[in-house]
């Protein structure tokens, strides 16, 4: 089995080495990033997206966001031009559920099985295959492809139908930015309020309060350390995907809304490279005090 | 060693029976609770917080809220009438920490030292003893009076001076508000989407979206149980702490301010007795879905 590799950058470069290392034959392309260490790794090189796709019997892609995707797969020169009857393509990029159904509609019409399969745990769990993998679509194209998504990831779940992994994703990426938001709300006032926050930390983890974010992000906070992690702007472009799928939808999410429009302020104040714990910082900044050790 | 137990409701009944049963003698009074089955099981019985306070060398009280504990600290016919010089007062009870502040100098300038000691945990963990209390107040105070509330409480920690336990409590009230809020939006948008809630909870609980609220809650909402636990009402006077306190010190918190909101809707909904998971009812409303099984 041949499996095609689109999109090289931070996230999908591990990833493809991952799939190397397991002992997959890969065809690997990215439109700009170096691909020599790949090849160097046995990895063959592709020439664009329909020639990977040409070459290949499962297509992963793994792309900043919406519009790429559908550039790479459905655009002049992508991947529908090139892909076999009977080939499976897996997106694996973060983007908005309507352009996941879109995408598997048209290839679909071509004979093509598709998932959407995004993925939490950014570039650490990457690296070491430990991401968790939210899969879309038909549960015979999941079992067959299932053996190769297990080579990146530790939690490998179908839920649903094409676009459920995406509608998944948004959704752990809401609570996120919203648990982040919480406790910066908490320590701003509990600093200010003259409490140290690693007291506080130390008080409320093991309660109702506690949560991954808590544990990962205040010793972060109280270090003042904002090395990301997962970066201010991309949690931008998941925040807009979830307001537009809101939106269409008619469901309103106002406080996902209102950290929608910190993260803007927190990016023209120069944060969008930092971890997205910084949005701690728009608390700091409003009541003029800092929540360090 | 007397302890006096102010306050016999929900909470103080069964933390007061637990210290019976560690072989404290107590004397006990309430305002409107009877009182017989602690009688029955060795307390004896006071005739007011002043007579309480009279024969106790450690005075606990478990009210509602700030104007409830001020009045039965400080009133007239209040413990600080009859307390001795040397005993410590120590208010268990949620309130905002300005109000634990005048009773803890009013007491003071008595002679008397004082602790804020609110607890975490709900009735279930007031019946086994287990607890999670946040002390404020000095750390001679505190190491008098902790094998008192190791009785009551599995985690019993200090974390700044008098009124820093019930700025903890807020805090952590604060995250929990919003943690079922995150939640909410999430999974109304989820199950609006096509998306089975189930499946979004096994996807996403065991990464960073992962919380002590969602493993609580979203099986309650999945059943449409939302029985308390810890009910609306309750979170309404907890947040209302909340924001009077960050008013107080210039501290907007306006995420908490909108769930806030969303709870007085609720109220008016008739939903101010059920549990706070109940919010996602809100959410539900406005989307015109229901997120269950």
């Amino acid at each position: 089995m041949i499996v095609g590799f689109i999109g090289l950058g931070i996230m999908g470069r591990p990833m493809a080495k991952n799939l190397i290392s397991a002992g997959y034959k890969l065809v690997v392309y990215d439109k700009f990033a170096k691909i020599d260490d790949l090849v160097t790794l046995g990895a063959e090189k592709g020439t664009s997206n329909k020639d990977v796709a040409s070459r290949s019997d499962v297509i992963i892609t793994m792309l900043p966001n919406s519009p790429h995707v559908k550039e790479a797969i459905l655009g002049s020169g992508g991947v529908i031009e090139g892909v076999k009857s009977g080939a499976i393509v897996v997106d694996m990029s973060s983007i908005a559920p309507a352009a996941s159904q879109e995408v598997g509609a048209a290839l679909k019409a071509k004979g093509v099985n598709f998932l959407d399969a995004p993925v939490s745990g950014g570039e650490p769990k990457a690296i070491d295959g430990s991401l968790a993998i939210m899969v879309g679509g038909d549960q015979k194209t999941f079992d067959t492809v299932k053996p190769i998504l297990e080579k990146m990831g530790s939690s490998v779940v179908l839920v649903g139908d094409v676009g459920a992994g995406n509608v998944t994703k948004l959704a752990n990426q809401i609570v996120v930015a919203l648990n982040i938001a919480a406790v910066s709300e908490a320590f701003t006032l509990a600093t200010k309020a003259g409490v140290k926050p690693q007291a506080v930390f130390d008080a409320i983890k093991g309660g109702l309060a506690g949560s991954t974010v808590m544990n990962a992000k205040i010793p972060m906070i109280l270090d003042g350390n904002f090395k990301p992690g997962f970066r201010i702007e991309l949690h931008i472009k998941d925040l807009q995907n979830a307001l537009d799928t809101a939106h269409n939808l008619g469901v309103p999410i106002p406080l996902t809304a209102e950290v929608m429009e910190t993260l803007q302020g927190l990016k023209n104040d120069g944060f969008a490279a930092n971890d997205h714990s910084a949005i701690v910082r728009h608390y700091e900044k409003l009541a003029k005090v800092e929540v360090r050790k």
